[in-house]
């Protein structure tokens, strides 16, 4: 009996598509031979598509996309500056709209030093613990605007808005992780100056905490946690913390663990209502995009989030161990990108 | 002739009058025999006083404070956790109260790594630069709230506010420093997703800049800023950013040199019309007050800071020139707080 799993395929823009490819080639060797089949559909859509039609993501597109049981995403956005992209915002027309759209309220962001991966850390020791930043709520809402723009009075305003229900989910998502993984938990936010937020976060995580007497809770405000991240990372397990530290936090700590072209991401609609989406954290950087250079890796680590998420737990655990493989037995010579992807779907099919 | 600048100096908590009194003791040895005399007085505020009194900061104290020429803070803030300062919020009470009512629109917060000091990056660089944090706007002018609090059905609502007034004053102070180092400025925001707040500063440093065509500008998203802050700090020369994205920056730049117990800063008014202040970016650290074991530098720092903002730039640079010394000469073995002090006030005396 084969279970098909209909697979929605954004490859996006600049390095977007040449990772992606070799993403799937990944996916394809890591289910070879299984009972899984991945029937893909091929979306167009970022800069490229604005450029062409005007359009960043229609409602067919959105409806289309929400009939399959996953996503996997390359990156989206055009060169900085474009004067054609003036009027779009491909950040927020298109990933942002899908991450509130398909309420992916879970935005998973696991970094792992790898043996032998070279970072900026003179003394990094063990780093391994996984971001659980909330994905639909706070800063990002676009609960803002403007008066008197572009005059002396001008005021622009930005609402982060943070409700009971969209904290709690998300907390409690995390403590259940903590507790497979080393039960530890640290919420970042800025209690003593997001005074309101700051409480609701933390007595949503007091309260969901009495159900995990297991989990060692702990707080840091954002400003020392990126201290941390640098000068003791090892003291990381789980964080869980709102949408724009989340963004900050992941991209420090993709740094740290040797560059945002290793680390992945899932967000992910733990209900399982909408098709949840597996993107990289790096973007579409179209400075090198079409040389080769681009490490694919990251897109790697999210076809490995993906099998996890769709219960495939050995096909995930090859695949991050075909990661970690591969990354410990780098050698100095800079490799491809397609070089990278086939040795490590050659470990797959070892 | 001489001058009299009247200091009102806020030990505070904690470490607070540790480190403060090695900072009198240097602002004293940097300026014995000049003609400028310090008349201060001793404000008690802080968790102590609030635990005393019940008082965070009342009007006849921000009158008296107003009063003065400069201010010298230690750190506030009592042990985390106290059950007696449940009610109370130190941070948003006494000192953010203070940076908003005496109009603190400059944060000033410099980073530089000095020789010989050790820092968590392997390889750091040069690094040397100064971030202008704005200090009365975004997202902590306290302009939030909540309803249905403590039901599953509670908003938590936190609003940055941003005007063309503070953003204008802060980017002109930001470019004016900029023709005075290195003439290299970025802009640090979150403009794809705050689109409001971000575009209003985006173009009000396009504006500023017209005035300052020697001046290179950049632009950075918060979350890449972090990451060339452990990557390659020494491509900053002067960030101009919002009062949370400056907050969070600054303590990875202190972590990143060498710890934030040598990170300085100034909040200040440019246009004299109240008292600046000047305080170390760390806080009270009240879990080692007493032991005789924090280190003073940064207030000291924080002291160059002010005699620079009263124009005494020879003793500024002086005491700048004494913290490099002493730092670059320092052995392994630890020294007592006031060791440090008084190492570095040896050195103005010499
Ligand atoms: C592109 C941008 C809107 C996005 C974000 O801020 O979430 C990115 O930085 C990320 O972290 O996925
Ligand atoms: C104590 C806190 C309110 C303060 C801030 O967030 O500004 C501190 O972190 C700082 O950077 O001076």
């Amino acid at each position: 009996m084969t279970r098909t799993v209909k697979l929605a395929v954004i490859p996006g823009d600049g390095i977007g598509p040449e990772v992606v490819a070799e993403a799937e080639k990944v996916l394809d060797a890591a289910t070879a031979g299984s009972d899984v089949v991945f029937d893909k559909t091929r979306f167009s859509l970022g800069a490229g598509r604005y450029l062409e039609t005007g359009d960043t993501l229609t409602d067919d597109d959105l409806a289309a996309i929400k009939s399959h049981d996953a996503i996997v995403l390359g990156a989206v956005g055009g060169v900085p500056g474009d004067p054609r992209l003036k009027d779009a915002n491909i950040e927020r027309g298109l990933l942002l709209k899908l991450r509130f759209e398909l309420d992916h309220y879970v935005n998973l962001r696991p970094s792992k030093l790898y043996p032998g991966q070279p970072g900026p850390l003179a003394d990094p020791g063990d780093i391994d613990f996984v971001v659980v930043r909330e994905g639909t709520e706070g800063p990002y809402v676009g609960n803002g605007g403007s008066i008197r723009r572009g005059t002396p009075h001008e005021v622009a305003n930005e609402t982060s808005v943070n409700t009971a229900y969209g904290v709690e989910r998300v907390v409690r998502f995390a403590f259940e992780l903590a507790e497979r993984r080393s039960k530890r938990l640290t919420l970042v936010h800025k209690t003593n100056v997001l005074v309101n937020a700051g409480s609701l976060w933390q007595r949503t995580v007091q309260e969901v905490a009495i159900g995990h007497p297991d989990v060692a809770v702990d707080y840091l405000h954002v400003d020392a946690a990126t201290i941390f991240l640098v000068t003791n990372p090892g003291r990381f397990d789980v964080i869980v913390t709102d949408n724009l530290f989340g963004d900050i936090l992941t991209d420090l700590a993709g740094a740290v663990t040797g560059g945002i072209g290793l680390a992945a991401s899932g967000n992910i609609n733990p209900s399982g209502e909408h098709p949840s989406m597996f993107e990289p954290v790096h973007g579409s950087a179209p400075d090198i995009a079409g040389t080769g250079t681009a490490d694919p890796t990251a897109a790697i680590g999210s076809i490995a989030l993906l099998l996890d998420h769709l219960g495939l737990r050995d096909e995930a655990d090859r695949v991050s161990r075909a990661i970690e493989d591969d990354i410990s037995e780098r050698g100095a010579e800079p490799r491809t990108t397609a070089q990278v992807g086939d040795a490590i779907a050659a470990r797959l099919q070892a």
